[in-house]
């Protein structure tokens, strides 16, 4: 089994770029940001996570003996290169916007400021890590959006994109307002509740769809949350309703059903009624099946009788949106603020400080992108996290990044917080001290490369 | 960190349902089946994959002390429950398709016959390992058919969603036919061949782009592959044919350019021009850039003289289409076929077989899906792969299997190659010992449930 942070998790070419880096000796200070360059299509803002497992993987950066010897009898990598390698660690600083901080295209989340090998090192990782997290808090953050006043819960580690994506939507979800996850790891890794209900496959396993329920009632009295459409929803729902009396006498409540395929809110609205007439009022009604932030808008618009959903795949995929075109570039070497100039591709030169301007009632009015230590108005949110390879001061739990995130969504302007394509889209407005930045680099651009 | 194969990663109702089977006792054979109910939009099939690891995990199947513990505390668990879990270990039989078998909707392409606790915990990780892999080689397959004389190498790690992702992805394309991969972990782990280029980053960290390319040459004489467009792609294929006699008195031969922004096809055609005037036809041209199976039809169907293609994102998250509607389902318990009924989502009960039927010039004409032991006709596809917990034989390395895949990729019906929809899509009838089967289970359910 690999390691998920190996150094050798990485492209090709950041390794035989080190060894160029090595041989000329390249090891001035570099300065590079992650930025996403453009929203997906219908998204007003994205949601900044990801920072801490993008910190524990540069703390923990090496190469360990075995992937040295690996990388010798590959053939790719000269000796003394090998030889230099095995010290490298992780040095340099890192600025971060806060895990959970709402931005925008162009604006950078993460900067690292180390010397250049180091710092290019770590690009395909650290964009790995953020992407991820990113892709899947901006997504959630649309769910919990469309139904602010429901209990969400991230079901998608089965179609989520392997072991780590399973596990990190988890993280991400919860960060964004979810109130758990079906993914036990996440728990033992995070602290993300659990949240788990039965799948058809027990119901099946039993004769009788009535002993399935005792059973599943039995065996986890603290958390009875029958799944009732495996044969007939409605007729799943008059069982538990007979069944529910026995139960209480036992001392073990129904706590909730589920639902999972069908017209939701035409089942929810028939079940409702029967546990009503059944005198089960408290026993609420979960739902899940293909949903995502729009399915959960139609089912608040029709004012559905739901109490909670389970979203699974399209979440952990963000199945409409399922990358971000973000990148990690080189935006200082050795003192000059440098950019690249492809085609459709450029972006802004230099280390760059994102202000964040509110209007009297505190909420965001636009953003102002400049460079380092200009014009310091309005809230600067790229701030020191990393200083030498150490950590300046604990990264925020996720209880405090979730309750900030909260906050945040809270206060995001009204045409955000839809579903729809805001017009107009939330203003970055570019600094002239960065434009003026970005004319210097290419003029010396064009004067060496002309 | 975590572990990947960590039994944690799972739904957390597969282990309170674990809990209610072990109260009631219910330890008879299970059998679940893992297919694809329906394919995505425009694809025409998909190709099988992920076997091996998913034999991986179920041979290390197993609770760790620290996880138990864990359990403990979580209060989700009883104690004689968690004594029981010490000594869970997969001893049951896996039959599935070959790695690389194209295959249709409604087939297994995996199934799984063991005592009902262990074959229902392993639902989560192993839809998770198996739909990731089928997913991108499924992707990769539709590249290579679209360029099937290109060099095709996957770059899209760094936007994979999370380490699995991006290391699977390097196995499955080149399962499907790549060339290699970025990733250099994935040479590592699976002798995937890893190939790579420079970035921008390397061009801009130096003062003038003829120094950056000078720089790449010596550090990595053996692989000169040098990108141009990080400022003017024109003007870089110039400095390159400026460069190169001088590189070539030192034995130093440029193997390669890249172009990775702009319309590769008329920058491709002017640099061509441009390194042939120079003397330089050997060099090959290296494209990348938001690629797909559509770009890259595109591109041959203009003629683009590019010869190799890097395909990042959209390949590893499989864009178009980032999920597969697929599924784990119980097909027997305790000798009788199961199935679920809810709306839209029903199965074909039992142990099934896939019989793949040939015309003359051996070309795939329809599959049979019937129940196991009926009328075997044609290929059976589905084949034992473990017993009792154990491997029958080793499983056939990447190499063998990526043969195969080329076979059976060449042998598919044209209209199935292309990348539109197929009318008639393939043929998979369902064999009247199956439906009579279905509707058996059907009157038995309608019996005991109606």
């Amino acid at each position: 089994m690999y390691a998920p942070n190996s150094v050798l998790l990485t492209d090709l070419y950041q390794l035989t770029m080190l060894q160029g880096y090595f041989r000329q000796g390249m090891e001035d200070t570099a300065v590079f940001e992650f930025m996403v360059r453009e929203l997906p299509p219908g998204r007003n803002f994205l949601l900044a996570a990801g920072l801490e497992q993008a910190v524990e993987y540069l703390q923990g950066l090496h190469f360990t003996p075995t992937e040295l010897e690996w990388m010798e009898h590959s053939g790719h990598f000269d000796s003394d290169f090998l030889t230099w390698l095995e010290d490298l660690r992780f040095t340099g600083d890192v600025h971060a916007m806060a895990e959970g901080t709402p931005f925008f295209a162009d604006e950078p989340i993460l900067r690292v400021t180390a010397p250049l090998p180091q710092a290019q090192l770590v690009e395909s990782r650290l964009i790995n890590i953020l992407h991820l997290q990113t892709l899947v808090a901006s997504k959630a953050a649309r769910c919990v959006l469309a139904a602010p006043d429901k209990r969400l819960v991230d079901f998608g580690m089965r179609r989520a994109h392997g072991a780590e994506a399973g596990l990190y939507a988890a993280r991400a979800s919860y960060l964004a307002g979810f109130a758990g996850s079906a993914t036990v790891l996440a728990e033992q890794c995070f602290g993300v509740p659990s949240s788990g209900t039965m799948a058809h496959s027990f119901v099946e396993a039993h004769d009788v769809e009535e002993e399935a329920f005792a059973a599943f009632a039995h065996a986890c009295p603290q958390n009875v949350v029958l799944l009732i459409d495996t044969y007939d929803t409605e007729a799943g729902a008059e069982k538990v309703v007979a069944l529910a009396p026995r139960l209480q006498e036992q001392g073990i409540t129904v706590k909730a059903v589920r639902l999972d395929s069908g017209e939701l809110a035409a089942h929810a609205r028939r079940v409702r009624a029967i546990l009503d007439r059944g005198g089960l009022e408290a026993t609420t009604i979960f739902s899940s099946g293909s949903l995502d932030e729009h399915r959960l808008a139609r089912l608040q618009a029709e004012d559905a009788p739901i109490d909670g959903f389970g979203i699974g795949t399209r979440l952990d995929t963000s199945a409409d949106a399922p990358y971000l075109d973000c990148a990690y570039k080189l935006q200082e070497y050795a003192g000059e603020a440098r950019r690249k100039r492809s085609e459709g591709k450029s972006t802004w030169p230099g280390r760059k400080q994102v202000h964040r301007h509110y209007d009297d009632r505190g909420i965001p009015d636009h953003d102002i992108l400049t460079v380092e230590g200009d014009a310091p108005s309005g809230k600067a949110l790229i701030r020191p996290i990393m200083a030498g390879g150490r950590l300046l001061e604990p990264l925020p739990d996720l209880e405090t990044i979730r309750r900030r995130v909260a906050d945040e969504l809270a206060a995001l302007p009204a045409p955000l917080r839809g579903l729809e394509t805001a017009s107009p889209a939330y203003a970055v407005r570019i600094a002239p001290a960065l434009r003026q930045l970005a004319s210097e680099v290419d003029r010396r651009i064009a004067r060496r490369n002309g």
